[in-house]
């Protein structure tokens, strides 16, 4: 029994360690584990993201809790989602949007039935009172379909997927910047052609700046281009990004989130 | 077995991996849960308000090590401490004042035997070498009364109750701001009456400021007032708070810990 | 089966949580703990420091993942290491440097078979792809010498040991500043007599500030000094520390890691 926590509370509150307890008080021995409790508050996007690049690594069947939740106590809805073997509980708002995507074998369940939600149930904090009490129950085996009802009309995440533009090229974006300053693009190896891009033939272009260069791990020198170049890279999470390597290519670029990217490639 | 750990040592430092390994070492196979360890460096009162908000999420017998401890190695006391069907080890300085006031069943024993500990404690660092040891213990079985005598002179924080004024208003105080910037106050349902506040009769004064609106949850606007407007709510931890639906109440109300608040209510 | 991890991830993103998913997904039911994920992007010194400092106080036989890894991808081989009765996973690159000056039977081994590896494992993220699927391995039994061969040519950390000059003072530097403030120096009991220590006999010169006096515990007041002067203290991760009583030594003294200290004794 495996419960992973993410959420935007941050770590210097009480809110992920009650989040914790209150699903080993319904799935005692159950393992909790956090994945990260530092999505910017409110950022459904950015939780949609951390979701999705970290669950696949776990076991089939880890039960996985992701709360950033600025509607709670509103009329949004709790779901149960299953997906590639895991199941997932949360607000109904996009931050399974990505996981959807991906999502081998996908159903979504309105939570209706809470035999395990805390008494009351608080109004601004469902992450202890209504989703870490169902997490702990499908950990212990319930079955989604026991705690509520399947729908289809769950809110997809608005994600912005690459555009191609009438002269071949990809319009992208930034999707994601990380600690080391790396940044995560919505490119995906259906967008262009890894061949290409190894080839040299891809030229990116952000801002003012053109990233020409690509290498196949951080210290590749293969890749052309001096220390201070940035380049282009395949990320973990299954994205382009663009690094530098042991610097912030976000400071050298002066890139963040949003920011728009053009892919041309030379045939 | 489950055993949770709470403390001011960040997590950039290895204090906190340290006492958990520590406890790991007396009790093998307990599994060990963060509540948090971003207490500001030796603030007690933080410290006390966050453990009692956290725990009681969690199943009866959980064994909670609490460490915000600047006399560590002096004179002050170690203790056990029973509360609610909980057990608590730590320092006394008032850290568990706020589980003294809500428990039931309360007995505190003072920390003197230490068959677990390890050897030589150092002087500095009590979580590591005390407290996460006796807790490892007691995740295995052994008593408080094993380990200590019971004691009725432990510290009680000079925890900061509403007062009521000869003109029958409140006068209370901002406990603690969370990441949200919501404000939370000392106000219990004790101390006024939530029918008053449903119903739009209770005022808060917070410096320049006044709060009339009342809100069920954060989305709620049957509580009335604009988006920008502060709304008082009944708060996760049992406390009247007062917040913005998707913004800091502390930023627009330029209040902080130790604000004082002025609470009338109409009749 | 317990498996902690350190690394220079951050807490933000996805990869604290990515990696020991994999980790779990090798070994289910094997408990995943964090030592510290907020060491500085790619500080080997740092993460040799807290590493070293943290894993003593666990149970022989864990496993430990620590990644701090600039050279990922390139040609800086995987370690698997025995020390001391503990097992380590992770790059050669000097972050175990610590823990082999301090290891009770050292064997070193080159990770060359990866049966539990993520297919394909990527180019940047050997924590999630590589080690802590070997971790996971370790943790359910398999043995070092079943994944790798032994070696004797790692790489040791560059680890500023003290000394000693022809005055027969000792020059040492402050290696570690703490969340509270307090400078760890490389200065260990074999460099200095605990007893002259004790009674006083020492001087350490930090710029232009000098140290005289010595505590057992911060809140000695045997020691010697106002409450405003800095004091030596033996530490709790076995090296000399500069402290103030509640307050930051680093501050009061203006200094940091690579500050340089000379140590004289009185005989």
């Amino acid at each position: 029994m495996l419960i992973t926590f993410l959420s935007d509370f941050g770590t210097a509150d009480y809110y992920a360690g009650a989040m914790k307890g209150a699903a080993l008080a319904v799935a005692p021995g159950a393992q909790v584990v956090d994945l990260t409790h530092d999505i910017p508050p409110h950022d459904i996007e950015a939780g949609a993201f951390a979701l999705a690049a970290a669950f696949e690594a776990f076991p089939r069947g880890t039960v996985h809790v992701a709360v950033v939740d600025p509607g709670v106590g509103s009329e949004r809805r709790g779901l149960l989602v299953e997906a590639s073997g895991h199941l997932f509980v949360g607000p109904d708002n996009g931050l399974f949007g990505h996981v959807y995507e991906r999502a081998d074998g996908l159903r979504v369940f309105r939570l209706t039935d809470q035999p395990h939600a805390r008494p009351p149930a608080s109004a601004t904090f469902h992450g202890r009172d209504v989703f870490a009490p169902a997490a702990g129950a499908l950990a212990r085996g319930v079955k989604p379909e026991d705690l509520g009802e399947e729908i289809q009309d769950f809110v997809r995440l608005a994600f912005a997927r690459p555009e191609r533009r009438p002269d071949g090229s990809l319009e992208a974006a930034v999707i994601h910047t990380d600690r080391f300053g790396n940044l995560v693009t919505n490119v995906t190896p259906r967008d262009i052609s890894p061949d290409a891009l190894a080839a040299g033939r891809a030229r990116l272009v952000v801002g003012p700046h053109e990233v020409r260069n690509f290498r196949r791990f951080y210290a590749d020198e293969r890749g052309g281009g001096g220390p201070a170049e940035p380049f282009a890279i395949w990320g973990s999470a299954g994205f382009l990004e663009i690094s530098l390597n042991q610097a912030s290519a976000a400071r050298a670029l002066g890139a963040r989130r949003g920011q728009k990217i053009t892919v041309t490639v030379k045939t």
